[in-house]
């Protein structure tokens, strides 16, 4: 890396995944935009081609007048080739494919059982977590190996596990995973400030927030707009739209759009516990026991939010894919969109060039006092000079945390039983799982079993 | 109190209902076959006449020729009364009645949930506690004014509720908890023992073992009799017994006697975790979802364990005032057993006269280093002169632990909402209980809101 | 309280003490420069005169051209009008007078322990403590009555017994406390890297560290000018100046102006610990081993740091009082001075208008991990609306924590000793002192008691 | 090992040390008188033909008629040879020669520093402990790799870094610090309830103490004989014999005997802090500000207790010495004594023959709750089958907990400074320690060179 006043350049960025093109192009634009650093990404992707048409469509940029930074894009074959000399390092990529996913999220429905995502908790997410775990502890075993220095930022889920996989296998490892869950809830709080109170906020960023929980089960406990106490502006919020539900975007519809909700479970949780939950309602209602919110499609109608299928994942691929062939072959340019990720901002401040508060999941080294040391927790830090410093988030209530920790312990065991490739470990943590203890014993090691081997491919060493 | 050399005359004990007889007259037998101590115990109930009737039954032993401890039993109207100059204090009480207690067990049955006990935890179990901590808040503020030097020994469920109860309205008590069911578990050690290996051992005093977790959901990860570890031989025994289940008398049968088990739920728990679960069947399965062993009464059937209905309590309770009828016209004469209860050791061990390890119910200040500090929790204790020290009992393996644990968060909700009479609070207590996940967010407020109603004598100052 | 889009109006601020005057200037002249805030200010001094002397001049303020912040001043007789309705409490009291003063720091001189401040810790600051505890329990028995919701900056020493004093009578308390002993390191810093590297910092608040330790006794284990990490820059610029000192301003100099230092002490902790200590010399050398820096006014020579006497204190109170009266009278005009205090920063982030990371003396909830929970540490905090949220700021190395504890664990005695006018207790915290520890046993209890005989006018209640 | 009824044969005992033969002789003696256990011991030092001696000796005992426990005694060359299938080990070495030990407790006499003992902390401790860790590194390198399952009873002084470099090198070890230390204090209080009561107790045994604090600065807060509470018995005691001092034996005399003490140290020590130093005071002045009863030999004199010159140790070796060669030629005969140590009864109830309840030097896991996790604390803790159990402890009150951590402080920097051979953090340890904060930071450098200078045949791989 050289440094100049302001910035950097000669970074050095690992992208691990990005075969599914739509994280990779939103880090490219993010780059783009942003003035003062420059460097080479490497791409690697278990899918060769994948990483070389990133390359391609990548380097396509530099010469493009609106584009600020200069980066150029290399796609290579080996963990080494791109982490050798890294100063950060992303990943973000997809567990095993769609058909694993496909089971993930759709055979427990055999069983009664719903998830609209499937891929960070509950039945899906814990299969997924068994299979993405070996491929995290691969990924830290060379981050220890050839960039021990390198700040490394995830985005593949089931986050927290992924986070935590790392700090198990190299304790020394400088990671972070980085989510826009909460930013969504931000927004939503922007539009109850002005829906009860006529106040315009500037953007997301001027919403001060709380942040405390663990990823996609977060939650907010303070809420500012400069003077404004927004718990109160929220409450009045909830109760205008407790029962319709609110859509920031009159023309979306969540019956449509799989990924939209109406925060009516959101606004029922504020209704139980006081505090606000800040993720999507489908993130949510995998979290409460499956009786809750997902009993039945009926019941995840009632509450109006989405059930995403896998399908329609299939679908959204293969656009991007036919996207990614002609941005190689040039038949449609490159269009720079801020993603709204973080990332680059991250970068910046690790390189000591602004001091950004955001929120995060990083090591609990007593940020939650309520929450395991040592668990991935989901909180407000201070990111500057190479540091990361998390800001003291207090305690949730004690019906909220009694909701969160379990997850937590479980995710001790998941990591456990993948470590050790223990079946009947991770068994028990598979009926620990609130969507699982509607059935009973027998159904659930059926379940189970079936989803195993339905993922085998990605479950070396296993005795299924 | 007058001391000699091996004992004490002049006791004071207060001890604090017995209206329904068994435990009161369990502790005359026991103080009765006790050599060197002797004094007074006030009996204070809310029925005057049931303490008046003990009072008559207990005075009765006075001059029976095989009674070694001299006790003078004395009816009285308060709790100051009762306390006033106590040396120790007994808590046995039945908070509300059957009537309370019918709605407990099987109102909620309407909606699928059969409980075996329902006192300590699950829909009745938290019902109960709603209404037994008003009880205990009030004795305890009478302890802390009549007698704060006493020891308080308490018998009545849910014992670690009404534990934590007392040392949060009085934290400089000194209570414990006393619980015969881990004694159980250590008979079943002695009969493995024997079918295992041949070898008698002496009492259940000689099976060695570290008791840890809650009180009827409490573990042992080491079990010895002299030089033998008893974890291999009881895994021996389960693989001889895991699908019959073991019978210790042949002539029971947890069909007929809904005390009864066969041991089969703590036999599948150890196969899933490694250690033995020391409580008797029926309560056991109250604490782990209520799809594992009392999804219908056809599962309760095929794991070999008895509910054990009101009715036959009542039926009991009958016999109970019948037998007291007749112990007080002196129709009958008391036999001396000893109870296998350790009230009386334990008052021996606490004047220093012995010293004594068991079980016992406590503030968890370490002894349980995975569980909340300030939690009440099961392990040995060395009980010696005005002393009881836990031994430090180790961590649970985490698939237990995350059984156990969201337990006692729940007790801190419960608490909780009974100190402020927080309806919307307790239910969030109430749905967090695996028995209560099978159901959905309206029918458990539906039963909620009955079994509140069924209560309400009890729940005083409640918006019910 | 009104608010307006980037600021207050009808602000309340209870000033407690400011008799001595420099702090209240302070106040009145950051108040004054500071946009968008006005309000008023009620003095509250033992010395009502004062308080109204200050009146006076604080209220010559408001019509000056130059002046943005319009702020009412009016001295009160009692800590209830002045605490009553305000949202921010100020306390910089003076505890006791110059006459105690005396004896506190040159008392010890007689058995040969000299100190250069003698405000926070050693005998001085104990015995100070002593007097300051009393104060400072009646000051927050009233906010707890008038003003439990205020945010409460204190600036009196010694400032870590202060503050955790206010927690220990009204744990709900919002306070923080103040010192600027960290602004003049990041200042040395700034020279450093000018003095190494050729760059000019633009301001103190440019140097980002993190802050440890506890007040006085503070260091930083990280410090960084953009991409520039600073501590190998401190190290060189250490070695150069090891042997000489570095004096920022060359006219300055240690042996004429008792407040000043050559770092020489500092300098010297870096080479035994590897972090910088963030305190002047003269607090830094009270809280090692007395035997280290202050064996005898030689070694103080040698290692280039003033001894403050209080002559020097006494005269100038004396021209402070003297500049006092010519206000008052008009004779000299108030000049508008940036002081270099955050208090009216922290004012505007608390009220939502600003965010602001700064250190500040505060409950250690975790972010110091090695420190006991429930003392007060020193370590950056965030400050937005309402809110103050400490930084996690890890551990110090094993041998500075060993310095730092014991104090921590001293203050604790002495607080308890305060309460319980506890001589006994008292005499244990003094000669665990690091300054004590060259006397004999008996020395030390005669210069305890003469120490406690010289204060004992603010000791009521004590057998001395 | 072979097990019978009551006992065990064949059990295999790894000797390591005892070259100095006192404590070789004390276990063969105690095997010796032990029923219902045999087996081997296999004696290892590094000087071999000290290890022969004892070898001849211990089994000249096997046909003697007083004899009821039958061992094998072997000298062997190896710690593997030692080690290999040991059930247990018991190390008793002395590290370095006397030539060391001279220089340990003596070279500081040179500045002032006097030393009873100089083998637990102070100069002649902390420099001890330097040349002790790499021989408890090398040993448990061993026993992780030969006898990972063995238990392990230190004797070794300095005891708690002892074992704590134990656990550092290997956490999975079963090792216990064994001490008598405490015993001394409980047949003290056995002279109070003579003296003060009346009142004969049959035994040491018999007086029940809650034991806390580290080994030779250890606590108690309760003691008992069977009712009656020894607190204020001790209080009317030290009355009685504060100014006098108190000795067990008449004869005895400290003057003479340099092991000998008048317990006016622990006396005063009651009067500052409310409870019981359970140690030698010899020991016990060690831990305090040197000039509190060491600050020069006519302190020591006053407060009536020895310093132990090591010429006095030399002596007392050369008769052992000589006695050795008497009994290996046959001249004298071995004279069986019960030595008072615990070593055999320890083996018995780890055997699960019996249960134990005794002070012992452990991880503190919790039992000590005020003192680090992790350091090796001592405290009473239940002996059974293959476990050692901490009885929870409880708080040192304040004053004192303030005089033990510190210590436990220095050992990790100690422990840390040993195993990465780093001069300069040993010194900061060195004047860490209280009795070199007398001394200038000159000359404590000066001292500490010219000791580590004696002592480095000891300190391989040092740049000293």
């Amino acid at each position: 890396m050289n440094f100049n006043a302001n910035g950097a350049s000669n970074i050095n960025i690992a992208y691990i995944g990005g075969g599914s093109r739509g994280w990779a192009w939103s880090l490219m634009s993010d780059l783009a935009m942003e003035e003062n650093m420059s460097g080479t990404v490497r791409l690697y992707d278990i899918d060769f081609n994948a990483a070389k048409d990133n390359e391609t469509i990548g380097n396509s940029l530099y010469n493009m007048d609106e584009v600020k930074g200069k980066w150029k894009y290399e796609a290579v074959r080996t963990l080494e080739e791109a982490l050798s000399g890294a100063d950060f390092v992303i990943i973000s990529i997809l567990p095993g494919t769609f058909k694993e996913m496909q089971s993930d999220v759709h055979e427990p429905e055999k069983y009664g059982i719903y998830q609209p995502v499937g891929d960070t908790i509950g039945p899906g997410g814990i299969v997924r977590a068994l299979r993405t775990i070996p491929m995290f502890i691969e990924i830290t075993e060379n981050i220890k190996k050839y960039s021990p220095n390198a700040w490394v930022i995830n985005y593949t889920n089931p986050m927290t596990i992924c986070v935590r996989t790392m700090y198990e296998v190299f304790p020394g490892i400088k990671a972070i995973g980085c989510c826009h869950e909460v930013f969504g809830t931000q927004k939503l709080l922007m539009h109850a400030l002005k829906e009860i109170k006529g106040i315009n906020a500037e953007s997301k960023d001027s919403i001060k927030v709380n942040v405390l929980g663990i990823n996609h089960f977060t939650w907010l406990d303070s809420a500012s707009y400069k003077n404004i106490d927004l718990m109160p502006v929220y409450k009045e919020f909830v109760d205008k739209y407790y029962e319709t539900g609110y859509l920031e975007n009159k023309e979306e519809n969540w019956i449509k759009n799989t990924f939209v909700c109406a925060h009516r479970v959101k606004f029922d949780l504020f209704r139980r516990y006081g505090i606000i939950a800040a993720a999507g309602d489908r993130h949510l209602a995998e979290f409460v026991p499956g009786t809750w919110y997902l009993k039945d499609p009926e019941t995840v109608h009632y509450w109006k939010f989405g059930l995403t299928p896998v399908s329609w994942r299939l679908k959204d691929l293969e656009n991007r894919l036919e996207k990614s062939k002609n941005l190689v072959s040039g038949k449609i340019k490159f269009t720079l969109k801020q993603s709204g990720e973080l990332g680059v901002k991250i970068i910046k401040a690790l390189l000591g060039f602004r001091e950004l508060i955001t929120n995060v999941n990083f090591v609990n080294r007593g940020q939650a006092p309520d929450l395991p040391k040592g668990s991935i927790v989901e909180t407000n830090a201070l990111f500057s000079r190479d540091s990361v410093r998390p800001l003291f988030a207090g305690c949730l209530p004690e019906g909220v945390r009694s909701l969160v920790e379990p997850h937590l312990a479980n995710h001790e065991i998941i990591l456990d039983a993948a470590i050790h490739k223990d079946k009947n470990k991770a068994f028990t943590a598979f009926i620990n799982d609130p969507q699982l203890s509607r059935i009973s014993l027998d159904d659930a090691w059926e379940l189970f079993n079936s989803m195993l081997a339905n993922t085998k491919d990605y479950l070396p060493g296993w005795d299924i």
